[in-house]
């Protein structure tokens, strides 16, 4: 087993919150409500796919850094213009854009967490920002010491300075830091930059009926779940 | 009463934690041990005075942000040379420097905060950078939501980037964030850009004589410690 880490560096949508059944959830009560042919499902996921998109023209150095609320509201207003949704005011958008500061986690994150924090450093390391981070965490309880990633940072994870950046905010090295994600590539990124690397397998993140999304590469932990992670971590 | 602010922005040093008894203490310790003839409260104001002076030369933009570990260890080796002190070796002076992220907060704080943090964002506005933030309130059991102030808005208090920079990280406009020191500028400066304020009276910050240090503005709040703040945001 590898030497314990001293702070855990998490992945937020998909690895600590299901984003798809939180926001079809909302999706569907609106849709009930206004008479919309629109599956929340299938918003979600449109939603989510323009996620990347427009990350990816700031990492490129094609537009300056902001934030992820603003990336969000764009892509929102995207949706709902491919859907021929036109009956939301200002507000009722706004509103709808922070979705993402409600988002329900997984249910065994709580639990975990809880038990990592006592001795582990906790700290977020996602792309997004820290209004919806510190929100989501008083919503939904969940204890974070620090808010990291890509606000503090002004880099879209895998960019090399969102990790690192991060880990030097704590002023530790980066082999004293473990990312921990349900997502290959952003453990592979972590890992190429000297992080520790944690796998948590979230199978349903993308449709109900599943992954498989095994784990490809040679992580430090790979776990089940976050109980399983805080028990391997104890171990 | 004011309407009820959304965030409390925490001033740390004399506010939250007794940073001189803290280092006094150590610094006694010490001088016990390898035969100082040095005493420790002394030692903490002598180091504290060297504060303002290496962040203004920062603030009027005649260096470039550093975070305050940085400060504090420039500082420390000047006080070091100043008392003669020389049979520290690099670790140990490493490790002293670090004494400001193991400082004990005034014995309310723990209390005062978990009673507050059900009803608002709690987020430290402060000087100090955030590995110093994050490790003291691991340390101490500091119930902190976020970090912010210094480090995230790369400006010291009181400039205004450092308020203002620190309420648009959480979203929210500076009237619906409220500053809490124990320091009438701290407060003077937060209220001039818009922000609500809140004082507690920490009377032994400097000596154990004690001030009295009494509120000079109109503030919004004014608290003899943070069980007391915690009843009047409730009531």
């Amino acid at each position: 087993m590898s030497k314990r880490p001293k702070a855990l560096l998490f992945d937020v949508f998909g690895t600590v919150v299901d984003w798809r059944r939180s926001i079809a959830r909302e999706i569907d009560g609106m849709a009930a409500a206004r008479g919309w042919d629109v599956d929340g499902n299938d918003f979600a996921v449109r939603w989510r796919k323009l996620y990347q998109p427009a990350m990816q023209r700031i990492r490129e150095g094609n537009r300056g850094f902001v934030k992820l609320d603003i990336l969000h509201r764009e892509n929102l207003d995207q949706v709902l213009s491919d859907l021929n949704i036109t009956d939301l005011s200002e507000a009722e958008k706004q509103d709808l854009n922070r979705v993402w500061h409600r988002l329900a986690p997984w249910p065994d994150v709580v639990g975990g967490l809880n038990r990592m924090k006592s001795r582990h450093i906790l700290a977020t390391c996602s792309n997004g920002n820290i209004a919806l981070m510190v929100n989501m965490a008083k919503n939904m309880g969940l204890p974070w010491d620090m808010v990291l990633g890509a606000e503090v940072t002004e880099a879209y994870k895998p960019m090399r300075e969102c990790y690192l950046g991060s880990a030097a905010a704590l002023d530790l090295d980066p082999g004293e830091c473990c990312m921990v994600a349900a997502h290959n590539e952003d453990l592979a990124a972590a890992q190429g930059f000297g992080l520790m690397t944690a796998y948590v397998e979230r199978p349903t993140e993308y449709s109900d009926d599943g992954g498989p999304f095994p784990p490809t590469g040679e992580w430090d932990y790979v776990a089940g779940d976050f109980i399983e992670l805080a028990a391997q971590l104890d171990g």
